[in-house]
C-alpha cells in the first residue's frame, strides 16, 4: 500500500483500516465509533493549541483512521462521496474557486 | 481530478480544496476553521442517527472537507500523516490485522 512519495488514495486507506480493525468495529458499532472519533477531535484541539508539527500529523491521521472506521461501518465510500459533494466544484457556487459570500 | 471509477487520493482532494477556498481559509485561520469542522461532525451524528444513505455520504464528505481545509491551514500533508502512523501497521501491536486487547 505504501508506494513511495505517490498519495495514499482513500480507497487504500478505507482498505487498509478494513483489514487492520474490522473484526472489532463491527461489534462496537456506529454510536461507539463516533464516540472514539469525537475523543479524536478533542486530541487534534489539543494540537492545535500547543503541539508540535509531528503531534498534529499523528492527530489528524487518528481523526482520519477513526473517520475511515465509521465509514466501512456505514457502508460510504469516502472517495465516492468526495466525487458526488465536491467532484464538480464548491456545492453553493459551482465555481472550482469558490465565490460564495459566506460558507456553502 | 475525477478519474473515473478511480479513487481519489488525499493529495488531489487537499488540492482541490485549496484551490477552491484557500483565500477564505487563510483569513479564517485554525481556530475558526476548527468550530466549522466540528459543526459538521454534529451534522454527521444527526445523519447517523435519522438519514439516508445519501445524507450520510454528504456528510462524510463535509467532515473530510473542513479537515483538508485545517490540514492547509496547518501545513500538514494528509497522505504523509497517515503513512507515517498507520503505514507499517497498527501503531500499538504493529499488525497488519490488529490483535491489541484495546484501542491503541
Amino acid at each position: 500500500m505504501v508506494r513511495g512519495n505517490m498519495s495514499m488514495t482513500f480507497d487504500e486507506f478505507q482498505e487498509l483500516i478494513e483489514k487492520m480493525y474490522s473484526r472489532k468495529d463491527r461489534e462496537r458499532g456506529s454510536a461507539a465509533t463516533f464516540l472514539w472519533l469525537c475523543e479524536e477531535v478533542g486530541e487534534l484541539a489539543a494540537a492545535l493549541r500547543e503541539g508540535t508539527h509531528e503531534d498534529l500529523e499523528a492527530e489528524f491521521a487518528d481523526v482520519l483512521a477513526w473517520l475511515a472506521t465509521l465509514a466501512n461501518v456505514e457502508g460510504v465510500n469516502l472517495s465516492e462521496a468526495l466525487h458526488k459533494k465536491y467532484g464538480a466544484g464548491c456545492p453553493g457556487c459551482g465555481g472550482m474557486v469558490c465565490t460564495c459570500e459566506e460558507k456553502p
